[in-house]
């Protein structure tokens, strides 16, 4: 077995070092991480010392751990020279099915067997990527959010052949190396959060091209709006403090009929009863015995703090 | 002209004290006005000095105008005579649409000439509901977000029968009493952010359906992902930055394909060469000579800072 336990993760290879390589590179430095990044292009090494430079401040803001250093970063020009190092390999190539699907196979071919190979695309299922893996069921998505080495979220989640041990490794691995994960069990396109941001982004899309609303407006209904919301509760919370005392319940009894009116180009999900209870116990679920003033108090206490933190209030 | 200048509004009526018209109260009372409220409901007036009483020491961390004070209120117990001592008129009653165009003309008989009558309504057009005015042009839509307290945000739009001079009046107003104000120079179902966040609200139930995302992992998908960057810089000119240094023309040439990439439930608008030249350039302008650099820099420090004031640093 030469895979290592999660918390015994020593050196990283990351493979891809633009904006999203490059930011896990930075990240996965600032917690310590030895790491050996692989980048096709000319002025890779240059292009990413330049980026985790640039991120470097914001880390060291947040607190590095024992041992961070960006000396702690090899670049190698050589795709097998670096896999065959790694105890963990993150692949942030562009969102190409062609280039990913080869570039899995080349870095499966040349990593340690078990030691898990994890993609940050946000495009792709695994399942579409690791048919020409020898080892598939060591590969798996692990999808962040830009910048990686500041957005806490890593969805994780496997294709067909992927073995559920790896998923669950890879959802350790990055709860220990400090992020937040959500552990899907099935591959839904676009994951969770890139599908809820992007109905959000093609209804924008839709508003300008119909002369409804400019760019900047839209940027505005959101820092200034329910922006300000989603950070301390997110969609589902904050929805259940819209329906007052009686929270998502109520606010679904109520709000129910206008999912019928044109807010969105989106049709809505028909309103069953099973849909309605499904929201209703797990928001009651999420707030674990929060009431609802409890909730009030603190989204208040949130939404000022991010408003001051902002230089807003 | 009984309307005074937007700067010498002293008496607000609030019509109706559920939690959308008792947080307008709070924000009113705070921001040092006089205000008259009217509700139908038998314990109103307990249940309104209540939220007002919760509100209270969130708007005393972030400030009070001179003068403010929960004294301020009085609670009438008819309408006419309530409206009779309007500066100003928020309504707030219930999502009703029969029960609103009674209501405002009932409001709009009592309330004197020229003073302006604004609507909470988050579903409905100014124009449906104006028509039994006998003044309906100094009737308009100001729609706030929950909570009205302490989410700066109102939209403003007026409906075929509002004059453009009260469409700028109330804009005017309400900056003048602390909000932002988006100005609408036309009617869409559901405004601008509602039409945003309901597309994300209806893929997040769709997702709940489909049991595809729970509700607790679409709240923390959103919360400890793309919520964070949104305060901050909103979701275009977040956009602007995913695409390096090319910014959003780079982004759109190169993620442009994806729009007809099933990650959400909604369909994209056609990526036509005028829709990518309108939001390419909103963000040009948006961005107001900020670099790509600056940008990256400043959501750096939004993001860390949002994540500090929640004490998830």
């Amino acid at each position: 077995m030469t895979r290592p336990a999660p918390e015994d993760v020593r050196t990283i290879t990351c493979v891809g070092a633009g904006v999203i390589g490059g930011g896990w590179v930075a990240y996965f430095l600032a917690r310590g991480y030895r790491v050996v990044a692989w980048d096709p292009a000319e002025d890779a090494e240059t292009r990413l010392r330049h980026l985790v430079g640039q991120a470097w401040p914001a880390l060291v803001e947040l607190g590095l751990s024992e041992g961070a250093s960006q000396d702690n970063l090899a670049v190698e020009h050589d795709l097998a020279t670096a896999c065959a190092q790694a105890d963990f390999v993150q692949e942030s190539a562009p969102e190409d099915l062609e280039l990913k699907r080869t570039l899995l196979a080349d870095i499966d071919a040349a990593t340690p067997p078990d030691v898990v190979i994890s993609s940050s695309t946000s495009g792709y299922g695994m399942t579409e990527m690791q048919d020409r893996c020898d080892h598939p069921e060591r590969t798996v998505v692990g999808h962040p959010f830009n910048p990686p080495y500041l957005i806490p979220l890593v969805e994780v989640v496997g294709g067909t052949l992927t073995s559920a041990d790896v998923v669950a490794w890879t959802s350790d691995f990055f709860r220990h190396a400090g992020k937040s994960v959500i552990t899907m069990d099935r591959e839904v396109p676009g994951f969770i959060a890139n599908r809820l941001q992007e109905a959000l982004w093609r209804e924008a899309l839709h508003m300008v091209a119909a002369g409804e609303a400019t760019v900047e407006q839209i940027d505005l209904s959101i820092t200034d709006g329910p922006g300000l919301r989603w950070p301390v509760h997110g969609p589902m919370l904050t929805f259940h403090l819209a329906g007052g005392q009686g929270g998502m319940a109520h606010m679904l009894d109520h709000f129910g009929p206008s999912l019928l009116a044109p807010w969105t180009r989106l049709k809505a999900a028909e309103l069953t009863p099973e849909l309605r209870d499904a929201v209703v116990d797990g928001c009651e679920r999420e707030a674990d015995g929060r009431t609802i003033d409890d909730l009030v108090a603190e989204r208040d206490r949130g939404v000022i703090a991010v408003l001051r933190a902002l230089g807003r209030a």
